[in-house]
């Protein structure tokens, strides 16, 4: 690897492989099983917000939307729903973890082009086994020097991914589909980010207001374009 | 510290602090909450039965075993179990995730007395940000270098960690309640292992044959006499 190796951390979800598009059928068949209780705008507010009120005991992840499914079916239905549809909601975030992998589209020939050049990492959160095995099932673990998998995805976070690896934040740069948890903190911390967005943002990686243009942060419609991006970006270093 | 450092690690539950008799007291309200379905021994097998057949999608840790427990609590009532009951064992899971650290008698002047001297690790099983905030909360996390939060503890997963920290296993000694997941992988890679069994060890933890005596296997019944073993054991390096 060349002295002037840079450091390219990934996300995982929505940016290596498809996430999202698995959690809009399950709030499909969630909305379907609570129909008879509330209408699907209700169902959908209050799952989030029951989320969103778990999500410090929880962390993010599969398992943890399971349990808030649960709570809010129970909630929803003021105690009515029975036994066999709570175990068909066990069954529907069972069948979210053995999901297949659908990676996305550009991820391959991106990675391939870039791992021999550049030190390649990936900064997920989520549940822990989880992340691992969706990794292994997604055939790019060769491509990555390290992986982590953390609670939460801000600028201590980062730091301390930093520090761990002996990166320097100014040749770094981070590709991922929210600019809340993956472009924000590393924009802060002197990096570079790229955001490449997914057809569907979840609620609570939504921001208001993206980062000003200045230099260290791009927008792409495909990972394919990465490439291109840093040749721009290092020629500023 | 010296160059004649070692690098120690220690498991977290049940090694630092106590959690199997958290799990114990859940199991107690688990029971009575059954006990109109099945006798005591009945739910308990099944409950371990359905947590090993969950343990590869779910990994370790709190989540997991909320999602077991309302599994199994379908199926051992054979779906009569209400709402009102699976919102109750929602509630006890939440309760332990928000349990005080209560740590272990002799842990504190332990730790303080060789992470001067020494490189420590905390190297831990479960819930990701379960582990975080109960190392946060135990006012240890000072004394730790690097914490280690993994999906499983074996072999493989300790030689990444050697590995990731330049660590050489023939100065490395691992602390921990479990054979199975803190003793023998360490010394199979080489490494030295101090078993302090706590009063009551998961059956998911159970080991048939404890490792023989070759000079790199302690058990202790307090962590206070850590640092003699190290003496010991540093001396035969």
């Amino acid at each position: 690897m060349a002295s002037s190796a840079l450091t390219l951390g990934f996300d995982a979800d929505d940016t290596l492989w498809h996430n999202e598009n698995i959690f809009e059928k399950v709030h499909e068949r969630y909305r379907a099983l609570l129909a008879r209780y509330h209408d699907a705008a209700t169902v959908d507010r209050t799952l989030f917000a029951t989320e969103m009120r778990n999500l410090e005991r929880y962390g993010y992840g599969v398992k943890g939307f399971m349990l808030s499914s649960i709570e809010t079916a129970i909630q929803l239905s003021a105690g009515k729903i029975g036994a066999e549809e709570i175990q068909q909601l066990i069954a529907l975030g069972q069948d979210m973890l053995a999901h297949p992998v659908d990676l996305l589209d550009g991820v391959v020939e991106t990675l391939s082009a870039l791992s021999g050049h550049h030190r390649l990492l990936v900064i997920t959160k989520g549940d822990l086994r989880d992340q691992e095995r969706k990794l292994a099932r997604s055939g790019l673990a060769a491509h990555f020097r390290h992986v982590e998998i953390l609670s939460e995805k801000d600028t201590s976070s980062y730091a301390a991914i930093f520090r761990r690896h002996a990166i320097d934040p100014q040749r770094f740069l981070m590709v991922g589909n929210s600019l809340k948890s993956d472009i924000l903190p590393v924009l802060a911390l002197g990096g570079a980010g790229v955001h490449v967005p997914y057809r569907i943002t979840w609620a609570a990686e939504h921001v208001e207001t993206p980062p000003p243009a200045n230099g260290r942060f791009f927008q792409l419609k495909n990972v394919r374009e990465l490439p291109a991006v840093l040749a721009t970006w290092s020629a500023s270093l």
